[in-house]
């Protein structure tokens, strides 16, 4: 199936207890990307770099079979820039530079080739702007999965409010389900946020692993224990790139395929961690995935013959 | 099969956001036996009270089938009262009261009935209590399972660490797996505990479920998402309780039978916090157990036949 991949493709420098990157690519559209091209899909993007990006690192993206026809390369512009540092246990991050550069008027423009998309992972942006990509999509996609953040929250609330009435899965953390409900019981704000627009919910919890919610049902997955980890970031969109790149190859929306979806993308995520960057997602193979999920697989798996001794 | 418990029986106090409890029946060993009584044991108990215990609640324990020979009634003395208060996100608490009263001279004898108890389990007491306990059993049990805390690693780190070389199976939470091992990587710290003496570390992460490290293998299970934390109090003995409990009934200690002990006492756990103290355990049955098991099974589980689409 196609895959069409909305979101930033970035410079990013990172400072965490094991040390400190210059400028490295980064940006939530390349992490989804990097994560999706594990899965047999005709992938596309829709994002915007400046002149300064490297095209050494959009061949990349094409020997991985991303189609970059809906990339824009603004000359003279500069290319998104974020930068932070985490503190020691990992769960938190000072934000130390924003540059919105080429992100400031991004325009999405969907190329004809595009058009027909069956899944859609809208990475996080402004709200108004993945509303754009779908209002300028000819057809709906099967599935519209979407990812936000606090920030979108505090300045356009109901902006945000209208783009959850088109999509079909939303995926959060936690801090942000609890922000966008006003409810601490995650439970809870389960339901507030599905009566919002999203039927299918997948809260993450970083460490703690990733909550799936429809309808009655629910699903978790943990997050794979880890001697170390290394860099944090970019495993939300590693996450929602392997969910949304598994639910495209295998082209099956059902609650227990997107269970072993949700497995997949806990999955790459792990792997991302364990260096700076994209540099882990770059140098991982498919058995190496493979061998990372049966972990998967041998740390939740039980057999509950005998259900009370 | 039989399981001996050791820990204190006890007065509690607690207040949660929801409201706020008088004096009510708390205590390690009470929690422990009273999860452990839904499984077909015979079960013991090594405690002390003073006079001013209930005689009604020692008779609900023997209703379930607890031997009460060791249970040692102080005339004269008052029972062991804790009081404490927990914050609005239920994660954490502040003491209010620590009477230790009978339990500050609690000299533990072991009557010739339980001589020959086939498991044991030590709750939460001076790590000198517990390998006294050790010591006076004729005969060691199959498998011995211990819980700790903060407070003896502050006090009596050394005889902690000489009685952690009695113990197979270590039950802390995270925040003591840290402090013991000096480690904040989790897998790191497993690693570290274990070479204290116990082959199996059980790693209770609260509403983030629970860790199993033996050797190289590693299990998760996940606490139940619920709507409502109504009080945490005697979360973690219940779960000990109930792994303990299911492990003797079914006098199997392999890994695999573990997970499904480990399954056991979350689903009990999850029981345990939806109402104050020991209320919940009190009321709910075997059929209501089974289906909170379901819950986990339905939860956690994925086929994973196809691994990379």
């Amino acid at each position: 199936m196609s895959l069409l991949t909305v979101g930033s493709v970035a410079f990013d420098a990172i400072e965490t207890p094991f040390g400190k990157t210059d400028k490295i690519i980064g940006g939530a559209g390349t992490y989804i990307a990097l994560a999706a091209s594990f899965y047999k899909n005709q992938q596309n993007i829709v994002s915007v770099v400046g002149e300064d990006f490297p095209e050494e690192m959009l061949q990349q993206l094409r020997n991985r079979n991303v189609n970059l026809d809906g990339l824009q390369i603004k000359q003279g512009e500069k290319t998104f820039f974020w930068s932070g540092r985490y503190h020691n246990d990992m769960n938190s991050r000072d934000t130390l530079a924003t540059e919105l550069n080429v992100l400031e008027y991004f325009d999405p423009t969907i190329p004809d080739a595009y058009q027909g998309s069956d899944y859609l992972m809208l990475g996080n942006l402004s709200p108004q702007v993945q509303r754009q990509v779908i209002e300028r999509l000819s057809e709906r996609p099967k599935l519209i999965a979407m990812d936000t953040m606090n920030f979108w929250m505090d300045i356009a609330m109901d902006d945000l409010k209208e783009t959850l009435k088109l999509i079909d899965v939303l995926i959060i953390n936690d801090e942000e389900a609890r922000q966008l409900s006003g409810e601490y019981s995650l439970v809870k704000a389960s339901k507030v946020i599905r009566d919002m627009g999203p039927k299918y919910l997948i809260i993450k919890k970083g460490e703690h692993g990733a909550l799936l919610f429809h309808g009655e049902k629910m699903f978790f997955a943990p997050a794979l224990p880890l001697e170390e980890v290394f860099d944090p970031t970019g495993a939300g969109d590693t996450f929602a790139g392997g969910f949304m790149g598994f639910i495209a190859s295998t082209d099956d929306t059902s609650f227990d395929n997107m269970k072993r979806a949700i497995i997949n993308g806990s999955a790459l995520a792990s792997f991302c961690v364990e260096e700076f960057g994209t540099e882990r997602l770059m140098s991982i193979t498919e058995k190496d995935l493979e061998e990372r999920i049966a972990e998967f697989v041998a740390l939740t798996n039980f057999e509950m013959e005998q259900v009370i001794g």
